[in-house]
C-alpha cells in the first residue's frame, strides 16, 4: 500500500503487556480456544492457537467457527492499547474468506489496525497456519468512549 | 421478497434428522457453544443456543465469537440436507453484522438458503436472542461433488 | 424472522417525497445508471433501474458495478426520512452476494433498515430481475448528528 | 503477511497489454467512471480514475459506488491474465470498508489476488487517494472453465 500508514498516538503498551497476560488465565471461549496474545505493536497484535484435536470437525478439519471466533476475538483486542483510556471497543460487523483447509498445526492470527477515527477502526486480519494463508478478514470496532 | 423462492428438490429429510441427533452427542466446538439443530425444513434450519456464563466476556456481554462460530456453524449444515448424496459442504466466507449486545437467555439462529446452483449455495443467517434481532449474516457455502 | 421490527419515530414521509423527485433531475453516477425511487415507506425504499444496453459488458451481462453502485446508493438514501432533521448518512461497509447473471429487464432493489441507533443502521437489500432474486448485501451506515 | 505468497504459473502478460488497450476504448460504466489499468503484473493490476465533477454527490463527497463499481471491475479483470485460456471470471461476492471521503484528485486501486485455485479466486483491493487509503474491499471470483 503506497497510502500513509495511521498513527497511534495513544499507544499505551502497558496496556498491551497486561492484555497478553490475562489471556494466559482467560476462561470462556477464548480459554475453550487457547487464544494466545503471542506478540504486539502500535496497532497490531498477533495471536496464536494450537489447532488440537477437540478443535477439529468429524471430518478432520478444523472446524470454520475457530477461526471466525478467533477473528471477532482479535478484532476487539488490538484496539484497547490504541484507545483513550476507559474506552470499550465493540465489533460490529466483519468478513472473512476462508482460503484452505486446516488440519494441524498453529494458527497465527495477525491484526493490524488500518484506519481509524474517534468513533470507529477498521482492522484486517491475515490468519497463516505454518506458512499458507488460510483466512483474511476485515472488520470495525466501534470505540464507545466513557461518559465524562 | 418478491422474487421467486429456490426449489430444493433433492431435499432428504432424513439427513436433517440425521444430523439433529448428532448435536446432542457433538463435542468439540459446537459440543461447547452446546449448539442444538432445533428445527429443520427444506433449505432451512434452526438452531439453538444458551446463553451461560461461560460464554460471556469478563464484561459480562456475550462473547462475538460465540455467534460467529453459531453462524459458520449453520452455514455449512444447512446444505447437506439438500445436496447430492456424498456431497460435501465447504464454508468459503461470510460476513456478519452484530446489532445488539447480548446477556443471557436463548440464542434462536435461523438460517436459510436462498440461492443454490450445483456448485454453490448462498444462505442468509438471523440470529434473535429473545424477541430481538442481534445478528444477520450471510455467506456462500461450496459444494465439493463426490468424485464419481 | 421472529425478532421485533425496528420502529421508525422519527419517519418523514415528506423527506421521501422530496427524494424521490430528486431522483428525476439527478445526474452523476445515479443519473448515468438510471436509478428512479420508485416506493418508500417507513424504514424503506424500493429503487429502480432499466437494464438497458449500455450498462452491460462486452459479454452482454450485466456489469456487476451497476448493482454494487445500485446497493450503496440505496443504503445511504433510505435513512434519510428516518433521521433526525439536519443529519447525514455516510455508508460505511457493505457486502454483497452476486446470484445469478443478469443480461436485460428491469432491476428492483427493495433496502430495508433492520436495525437502527443514534449513531448506525443496518440496512438489508435485496434486488430482483424480473422474478428472480439476483443480489443481496448487508451494510452499514453511521449518522452523522448536525453540530447543535 | 509471513505466509507463502500464491504462484501464477500461467501468467500471461500479453493478456494483460490487451486489456490495457481495451480500457482506453471502454464504453459502458467502465467508460463513464473513466478507470484506467494503469500497471499489472502477475496475480495483480493498479487501476486509475479521475474524480471528475460529474462523480459527486450534490453534497460533493465521491459517490460510492464509483468506489465500488470500481472495486467490482477490478475484482473480475485482475484475474484473467492468470487463468487458463478460455476461462470466464464471474465476480460471486465482495466486501468494502469506506475509510474517508474523496473529493478531488485520483483514486488508485490496487488489485492483488491473496489465494487462488482452479475454481476460485479471492482477491484484495486497496483504493488511495493521493496519499490516503479510503476503501478496502474483499472479494471472490469464480473462475468458469471452457467446455472441452
Amino acid at each position: 500500500m503506497t497510502a500513509t500508514a495511521p498513527q497511534f498516538d495513544n499507544y499505551n503498551e502497558r496496556v498491551a503487556q497486561g492484555l497478553q497476560q490475562a489471556h494466559e488465565l482467560e476462561g470462556g471461549l477464548p480459554g475453550f480456544l487457547g487464544i494466545r496474545l503471542a506478540d504486539y505493536w502500535a496497532g497490531g497484535m498477533r495471536f496464536e492457537v494450537e489447532v488440537r484435536d477437540e478443535l477439529l470437525t468429524p471430518f478432520k478439519n478444523l472446524h470454520g467457527g475457530v477461526l471466525s471466533a478467533t477473528v471477532d476475538h482479535a478484532l476487539g483486542t488490538v484496539c484497547y492499547p490504541v484507545m483513550p483510556k476507559g474506552a470499550w471497543a465493540a465489533t460490529t460487523e466483519f468478513k472473512l474468506n476462508l482460503l484452505a483447509p486446516v488440519t494441524g498445526g498453529t494458527l497465527s492470527a495477525v491484526a493490524q489496525i488500518i484506519s481509524m477515527t474517534k468513533r470507529t477502526a477498521v482492522v484486517r486480519i491475515e490468519v497463516s497456519n505454518e506458512d499458507r494463508l488460510v483466512c483474511v478478514a476485515q472488520g470495525t470496532v466501534l470505540i464507545m468512549l466513557p461518559k465524562s
